[in-house]
């Protein structure tokens, strides 16, 4: 079985300046792994037609599968498509298809075509013109001694239209790939080192199954890959994934590639069930996340950010008693916040935070990354003590991932 | 006189994998620009001989500043080092002031030393060690013919310090590059057209200085750029700056790569105000930005996320007359939520925002990223319509820059 290899060349000066940062190989490598095309390469370059053909050279005599994006716009500084030219030795060519496109994505958005549109629909003449549904310039493609060529233009959202709508397809029967098949188990709340530890006797079992545990700030995900056709071992896959589950099933949050509040979100609003929020640690971080899902509002009620003692106090009801006591960071403080809100609200759930986010505010028993968070559902409730680093912002995000976790927990008794 | 190019060299098997994102030849091709060596080439490769061996060649035959990132740690699948040495034809010996470096450094974090840790002493004879001031692979630096090499670890923060603190000078001096001069005016609240517009009769009369107008989500950027040591022309750019500075003024939030919160921080904390946020558009963001800059809590005193109408009148103290008659989404109530937050928390200053975040929400009167946003100090206030469009993210963004900058803007009298 030939192993197909990839490269990926970025053409684009802003990227070399280091003004944009290249997200278009990431996405572009992520694909093609995807469907068992592994990146080999990816080339950044600059606009000029001598280093745009000698990548091109370099590439036809290394990869199978060659994505090129960036310069295919209409201004004049996109010397791709003379290069392209050059390189594949062809004319260029009006393009009739493309130039109704063009047209047409004006039209809907009422404006008036210019000079430089036309020049869209001149085209290197290329072996197949994939349409750009969300823009003007089309993607060309060509095919050389069984090198397949695609030119796209660097706009993300084009590229990836692109790549996932025709380009991963196109290339699976090509080459007739061998399919890979991916579980994805996205975990939070347990470190990676214990999380293999739990696993690997399972894990063990399946040695033909490709295993890779990716630790994030915010949690671990855990993939399991196969590149098969052989149905038996499919059904292993399915078994390795069934196993794991059951095992870790605490800490596995979602098998899409979609975050922790996305999840909590559509528990809470297929439950009909409200939430509200008291940060002090966090500052703002969780209501930030939760609001940032489509549809919040119908479960999002309130979120209360106090910093003070005093806002503690008079819109939480923490007691002056406990914050003299045990001071405005501890499990006490937690867990009058989270009751606090909760009640004046009349939500079904709330998440409260306090702690010391650094890098200054640490005292002689209370250091920096000392962090209490508190979740209610109903009449249930969790507190947990945590002893994050000194990274502000990590911090900030470890404890709001912290209060999204307990309280999808509490809900699902977990 | 010459102009000089550089070379990154990527190597790293989870990059290719669009596992990883490559924002280390980000930071490098900013910093090489910043004293005039432009990189012309990012290559990517993965973690083989054969592999590291071609791209080395093909840059010493191209670049004059070769950087290459990655493959430097003790686990056997770095293979870099081997090669290095069959790249450079040198072998591998003993370097005492890294063994000291690795010893001092696990010793300062209570690690006891393994072999491992020994092997990272062992390093290609090289002609010059930058060692390592926060971890414990240190960058080899090699001179073949006028080319100058760096091999630093793929660790980002080890990396920036060896570029920061040793690598940028040494190719200052070694190349004898010509001195860059720049300038970074950081504005907000203005369309680049427009920026453009006002600022064109004064960037006409300079034209031997290099403008670039940067555009983000949250304002424009204007770089001015000068590659010279005659005092003259520096003296012009120092003219250029003023006139740019008086005309636009009222846009400018900073001359440093800081991002706005930071800057209204900073006038809070200097100025001793206090503050107070009321948010319903936003949802959290902008008390989470401002509680992103360490000592916030000096000034920022609490937020209230208030997404629900019911919130909006018992915390806020917005009418229910209002919110019938204009509705949550008008200048009325964003006006009654900014003058509801700071008299509640006695703050010196306030911001509110309230508006359809979409992509859901819109009424018949009402389009989805329609916004009021508004900012008290003291007495003074202003409020102000927003049309955003129909990305949440971006809107929440957009919204939370419009309050600090309206905000800072009224502290500031512009």
């Amino acid at each position: 079985m030939k192993q197909f290899k990839a490269e990926i060349i970025s053409i684009g000066d802003e990227v070399l300046a280091g003004y944009t940062v290249n997200t278009n190989a990431t996405f572009i490598s992520q694909q093609l792994l995807s469907i068992g095309l592994p990146v080999q390469w990816v080339s950044t370059i600059s606009d000029r037609n001598g280093e745009i053909v000698q990548a091109l050279k370099t590439a036809l005599g290394r990869a199978d599968a060659i994505l090129v994006t960036g310069g295919l716009g209409p201004t004049p500084d996109d010397l791709t498509k003379k290069a392209i030219c050059d390189f594949f030795k062809v004319g260029m060519r009006r393009d009739a298809d493309t130039l109704e496109n063009v047209l047409q994505f004006l039209k809907t958005r009422g404006i008036k075509p210019t000079d430089l549109n036309q020049a869209q629909a001149l085209i290197p003449d290329c072996d197949m013109v994939i349409p750009n549904s969300v823009g003007t310039a089309p993607c060309l493609v060509f095919e050389r001694d069984k090198h397949h060529f695609f030119f796209m233009p660097g706009v993300p959202g084009e590229m990836k239209r692109m790549v996932s709508d025709h380009i991963l397809d196109y290339l699976k029967q090509r080459l007739a790939l061998t399919p890979v098949h991916t579980v994805l188990l996205r975990t939070t709340g347990i470190p990676e080192s214990k999380l293999y530890e739990k696993l690997k006797p399972i894990l063990d079992d399946f040695p033909e199954i490709q295993t890779a545990f990716l630790p994030r700030y915010i949690g671990v995900d855990i993939r399991f890959k196969l590149i098969s056709d052989d149905s038996k071992k499919i059904i292993r896959l399915q078994e390795l994934e069934t196993k794991i589950r059951s095992k870790a099933k605490k800490y596995i949050v979602t098998d899409k590639p979609i975050e922790l509040e996305q999840v909590l979100g559509e528990l809470l609003h297929k439950k009909r069930l409200s939430l509200s929020v008291a940060e002090s640690f966090t500052g703002g971080l969780i209501a930030d996340l939760i609001t940032n899902i489509p549809g919040s509002s119908d479960y999002f009620t309130a979120g209360l950010i106090t910093y003070s003692n005093d806002s503690k106090m008079h819109l939480l009801g923490v007691s002056e008693q406990t914050l003299k006591q045990f001071g405005a960071v501890s499990r006490e403080t937690a867990q009058e916040m989270v009751r606090g809100v909760q009640s004046r609200f009349g939500t079904d759930c709330a998440i409260s935070t306090t702690g010391i986010a650094g890098p200054g505010g640490a005292t002689a028993t209370k250091p920096v990354g000392l962090c209490y968070v508190a979740a209610r559902f109903k009449n249930r409730e969790i507190i947990k003590e945590f002893h994050f680093g000194t990274e502000r912002l990590i911090n900030k995000k470890r404890g709001a991932i912290a209060g999204l976790e307990l309280l999808r927990r509490l809900i699902l008794e977990q």
